[in-house]
């Protein structure tokens, strides 16, 4: 914590004493420069972080282009159309709905465990606590989970459908889990006031659970549900690969994410002119630096583990292999990104990757058809990242990262005993728990009323041609 | 305004009086502690203000790439190479011409209230009120106009034409216009010294005049003096779609060009480390966020309200169509976005993708052809922001973001009376008259001299084949 | 040098004197809290210097992006999967070795002037002098010197060769070059503490020679020792062009990497808070500023001298020349960026497009193949870039930027004699010297394991279909 700046003129008189022609008035002088001192690093501090939080929003947003161009690729030349604008309404409703209501939702103070209750509408900001840049870093966190879940339901999912579950789910079922873990209400948060849960509160730092798990749970119900695309199983019941028509736009996207999650993981401290020991190197700059560092390497590992794994696999070097095993590492390290080690960060990367091959495996034996394997990524990855955390937490970084917990647990094979793993598996569960009661109804009241899966016609057609307009692409003249 | 940092040696040596060994020492050495704080908030202030603007300029840059993407995707894959040579050259000329003379036609002062006329080729650059990194930020605006119009006369105009208007507009036309409504010595700038323009001035905040209208109205004269390009019109009159070869490049232009809005807005405010008062949470970083809040919520709901709009006019859900929305949304709130309410910008939205759906259908009618739909985005969107402006500025939001105008005009709307509304309208029409003037008879010669439009052969077969060395893509091995 | 902040207390209190009540708790306090107010400009200036250099370092990792799309648009469409592949593990091997030990052989320190020795795998990071967001920055450079390499092997390289050149380059061969010429410690380097080589050391600002020759001369060697690919020359033994299959990705990288040399040459500077002389406006800040606007007008001139130059010798105005023109004024500007002059920077991009063209002229003359320029654009280029650094950089910028050199030699031409020159060409000769003999070797024997070329079944089918998994696009519907 930065020493005080805090000048006392009495003290200073004092001093003075009373030989000095006007000690009060000298004193009060003196203070009085230290005073605007003090006001231009308050101002100082506000532009700094301002900047730092607002070009990581920019980052975090340019990870929705990230997802169009992946799930574009990823998905037949048919259905590019409608792929593409469910990813524009991600960020354009998104916009409305949480700026109306899912900010509120999420971070409204003072409010209570479960859900915000203020800041409707932006009303009451900016305020000494939350000011706008703060609204659009979150605003481009809740777009991520939608357009995730947008990708396990590819290819065979009525527009209207769509509209339904992704305002639900950027308006209200991802709101009220970033208030839970994030906000200083929630009532699992590690950065809460009052009593944590397990005296440790949960460690999601920018969101493997928060983000990742609930777009990656809300797909897993969307995807069982409406069950396989047509011909994605064969009669006797093999997997057939429906390739996604494009590689270039896959690699494309993958990398805008990767250039995105720089925003996303480090971007998460909201602030970096903070010192530890103030006057010293070392202070929350370098711990912003550490977790793009962490973040890298984790993602570089599941990446390199993927290569190899899927050529002893499939026999082949495969790009777009690579690509999932290189988000199935950021999807991970997402949640202990800013509190553990580079070396820990390794160890995060190499079994997100096996994770990843496991659960693609159970999806094909269980025949579960999820177009850009979101939910085995985003869901399996990030459910690992949530229980890395738990053991690999250091003390030293969580004491930094989470200031004002002098008793705070940490990770298990760390040495900091099992409270924190415990938080963490409870996140695990009430995600998936939450998600389940939330987008399971709704995708199955979809069904019901008929509006979740268009006609068989429609998809063997593509839906470009039948409802959007027309076929993406016109590389001959007509 | 920030207290300031004067330390006077002579009032506290008074106070620490004769008793004091060396009275004046003592207050010069203090105070001269003070003078090296003062001068290391200074250059901190510029290390903050130049990280923020340079990092806005790179975004604002990164739209170029953003157009090029968008118009590549818009035309017709036989004129892809065209278009792109085009957008590269917009940048690359741009900045040569923009640095020989257009950045000191525009900012060159002191100078007339018409055109600016110093630091040609960066002449006595840097200096106290400019620097490179200004130059930069300006000359990444520049480009941008010239971008506009070559979506207008997309698919049928000769290559050396493009080069005329081009240098013309970047070199000349947009920099005169620049100068009048953002320079110091503009005639109707809102930051001028000395008489504003009705009291009041223009306010076009980051350009959807300056830049939009200029870029559209150039579009405009471009598009009607070449005529519509073959095939646009059929025998009957009757409109028929040229579809554009890529709805993949139109998203992926379209996501740049939001990204980098975000440089070009918030952007605007040039530095971000400026107190409205000191040692507050409230500053110009907040004006900066909320800047970024009001242009997303303005293409969010004009994105949506497009989404609706056209599905009730086509019958489907078109994702190029919910793009174009999408930008009209963001060239509307361009001028007012820094002095308007976040519910303000919402309204702006809406209105810009009503404004913009009424001018395509009139240039359907009016047999009016512009494949990017550049002039009724730009241009029709564009006037409605700076009249929007006039309407919905607030009078706290003005003083703060147009200091030194205590009393300044705001928006009739909310309460301010007529006079901003009038410069507003002046603006417009000014722009209309002075990009007709000039750009208007630019292309009538080039027409007269048969340099404007390719023949009817090289329409046919593509401009690819014939001017530009090939076809743009080969999916099939030869 | 800005004015240091020290005060002193005995000093102060001396000058309080014997009548003041107690003069030396007086001092002290005053004293302690200028003391405070000194460790607060150390915390804003860490806070500001590591978001600066952060946000450069992202964009430097975007280049690797850009290389992915441009290496993919430059192949043909069945080879697309393969260089994309490569582009990938450049960025995720890299990132694993150059944290084990590349970091550690580059900058690792105190060693000697030969390859640094400590920092393996991060360890006593941070330290004063080294932070993670350093470490970050150096990891972008890095894996850009790969993917230069990458491109000129293309479409006839085993993948296993790939991954051996790789590692070694990134890992081992490029390391070195920079600690020769960046680290404290390097034998050549302008910063170092100790005796510069002729008095004047090596000015390689960014990295004309350690990066884009390092990569450049690999790529020849790579290129030489494998051969022309098939149909690359026919029988009479002209050239034929062998077309990339996508133009539009073409400018899509080159825009990128255009984005991203934003980061490569300003962001070199590694910090932007650092006075020249404190509390007036010019700084690091605008030196950082002039830096951007040099890189942009070596590549602005270079792409128009390219234009005009094809178009003479081709006649056509073709655009993926205009690109590789662009990026060889970037390549050119990167070693001189900081120390010269715009207008020097507009001479080093028309020569530079010049060098391009006769390099190319000189390929074909000698049935030499490099799918990407990639030898010619990084290597031709780069030299010629480290041979104008000795004759355009100028006294005054030199002694800004390479501070603590107070007789530091300039350029040639601008009266500063021959020693920088001499150095730069020592430069030049060292550079290919050290890469001739330690990549040549590597694919002399890769070739003799029979490890380096595909077959020229292979070959002649594509390797996506054959290695990769299968094609990279699907625009038809099976």
């Amino acid at each position: 914590m930065a020493a005080s700046l805090t000048c006392s003129a009495s003290h200073l008189a004092s001093l003075f004493g009373p030989n000095t022609t006007d000690a009060a008035a000298a004193a009060d002088y003196i203070c009085g420069q230290f005073s605007v001192v003090s006001d231009k690093f308050v101002d100082t501090g506000y532009a700094v972080d301002t900047t730092y939080l607002l070009f990581s929003s920019y980052l975090v947003f340019s990870m929705q282009l990230g997802f169009a161009m992946l799930c574009a690729g990823s998905v037949r030349a048919k259905n590019t159309m409608n792929i593409m604008l469910t990813n524009v309404l991600d960020a354009a409703a998104g916009g409305l709905f949480y700026y109306l209501f899912g900010f509120a939702f999420a971070f409204g103070a003072p409010s209570n465990g479960f859900i915000g209750k203020h800041f409707f509408g932006l009303k009451d900001i900016p305020s000494s606590s939350v000011d706008y840049s703060f609204f659009l870093y979150q605003w481009a966190f809740a777009i991520a989970a939608a357009g995730i879940t947008s990708g396990s339901i590819a290819e065979r999912t009525q527009f209207v459908a769509y509209l339904v579950y992704s305002s639900f789910l950027t308006g209200f079922v991802y709101p009220v889990v970033s208030h839970w873990f994030w906000s200083a209400d929630g009532w699992a948060s590690a950065g809460k006031t009052g009593d944590l849960l397990f005296g440790s509160g949960v460690i999601d730092f920018a969101g493997s659970g928060v983000v990742h798990m609930v777009g990656g749970v809300a797909g897993l119900y969307g995807a069982l549900i409406e069950g396989p695309r047509i011909g994605r199983f064969d009669h006797s019941g093999r997997a057939v690969a429906l390739r996604g028509h494009s590689a270039s736009l896959v690699v494309l996207g993958t990398f805008l994410l990767w250039f995105g999650w720089y925003g996303f993981n480090p971007g998460s401290f909201t602030r970096i002119l903070h010192a530890y020991s103030s006057g010293s190197y070392y202070g929350q700059w370098s711990a912003v630096g550490r977790t793009a560092v962490t973040t890298t390497l984790a993602g570089c590992t599941a990446a390199l583990t993927t290569l190899f794994g899927r050529r002893l696999l499939s026999g082949h070097w495969n790009v777009t292999d690579v690509c999932n095993g290189l988000l199935g590492g950021f999807a991970a390290i997402t949640a202990g990104c800013s509190v553990v080690e580079p070396w820990a960060a390794v160890i995060c990367g190499f079994v997100a990757a096996l994770v990843l091959i496991g659960c693609n495996r159970i999806a094909e034996k269980a025949k579960f058809d999820d177009p850009l394997e979101a939910t085995q990524l985003h869901g399996g990855c990030g459910a690992w990242g949530v229980i890395f955390t738990g053991l690999f937490a250091t003390k030293e970084y969580v004491r930094e990262v989470y200031a004002g917990r002098p008793d705070a647990a940490y990770g298990l094979l760390m040495g900091g005993g099992g409270r924190l793993l415990a938080a963490q598996v409870v996140e695990v569960v009430v995600i998936v728990g939450w998600v389940s009661a939330t987008m399971g109804p709704l995708f199955w009241i979809l069904r019901k009323l008929k509006l979740l899966r268009i006609s068989e016609e429609d998809e063997l057609a593509g839906m470009d041609l039948t409802r959007h307009g027309g076929f993406a692409y016109a590389y001959e003249d007509e």
